[in-house]
């Protein structure tokens, strides 16, 4: 089976589209954020938003784990998503068809009117319009929360995918009696499940929304 | 929003039953290998496959991404799947439900028979029924392709997850005429689309079955 990581061979996979890095940022609701403690490498998967030209990661500030990653770490985020199975005339051509993306930075804490507006905006993505459905973070709330940011820097990320059919090597050009294609992948939302100690049982227009959208 | 990554202040999220961590291994196709090159997190996403007590990865004898990854270079594998969005009564309790493992280790390099088997292992893991259908994999196909392996040992793996309803915390008690519930992500693969050169029309087994089963 092919391998996500060979932008060498395959350099045509490699992309220096932003719009295509914000895509699938956009589309995307978990990433691995990877650095270094003790020498060693340390990844937590995280939920994420992109805010502009950077990435916005949250935490509770009594946790350890975001701990960990002090104000001014160096800091690798990835994210990745599998669009289809790819089947080849042999298992070495066989792959996947996938967009990946891996920023590279150093996290800053965010603070003030900044961190407000900004875990504000990871609610929004997470869920379009819930925050006009529901009450404000209180203070207390906003304190027990942490919030960082990984800036999107030219020359600092790399997004790379493969779409379309397989390809074929020369050992395996001559194997044409075989069955080849794409499986593809979808994901999307099925129908809410109400907490069964809500008053409120009419779905939100938010929830309904997501729903429908994909 | 909640966040993927505090298990110190919800230790009941924390597992450690074995087989549920087969069972997220077996279940995804794509994580995240992070390791350190030059002092900095280094990270990529690739293909794996779960065989027995290891994890295998695979690449190309002719890509920059696995040749930074030394035998024996400390590595941590990061799997994450997202299975719902918790809706809330605040923006501070909503979460997602989710599944994650970080599995720690040294990465060794593996070659002879045991190379051939783990990467015929390999496409059986992402197409059951493949290698039957199609020929074997030749010399050169095998010198062309590196296959590396991470051990799951005990003490060195961590897995996490979040299921059910939303929680509430004492600010949000009172809010209980807002809608709240899971809603719930599926995914699956759809009708297989095969390559216009193919001769044999007929959709194989194999593909047959994933798409039935999933």
């Amino acid at each position: 089976m092919d391998r996500l990581d060979h932008l060498n061979r395959h350099a045509e996979r490699g992309t220096t589209d932003r719009d295509r890095l914000d895509a699938l940022l956009d589309e995307q609701w978990v990433g691995t954020l990877s650095t270094v403690v003790d020498g060693l490498p340390w990844a937590v998967p995280m939920l994420f938003a992109r805010d502009g030209d950077r990435i916005i990661l949250h935490g509770s500030t009594g946790a350890g784990a975001l701990r960990e990653v002090a104000d001014g770490a160096p800091a690798a985020f990835c994210v990745a998503t599998v669009d289809a199975l790819v089947v080849a005339a042999t298992t070495f051509d066989s792959s996947a068809n996938y967009r990946s993306a891996v920023v590279r930075g150093r996290l800053a804490n965010l603070t003030g009117d900044e961190k407000t507006r900004v875990l504000d905006a990871f609610s929004e993505k997470l869920l379009p319009g819930r925050t006009s459905e529901v009450r404000p973070m209180t203070k207390r709330e906003m304190a027990a929360t942490l919030a960082m940011a990984l800036p999107i820097e030219d020359g600092a990320w790399i997004m790379k995918a493969r779409e379309g059919l397989p390809s074929t090597n020369e050992e395996s050009g001559a194997e044409r009696d075989v069955w080849t294609g794409v499986v593809p992948v979808r994901s999307g939302y099925v129908e809410p499940a109400a907490s069964p100690w809500s008053t409120r049982t009419e779905v939100p227009a938010s929830v309904r929304r997501l729903v429908a959208g994909r």
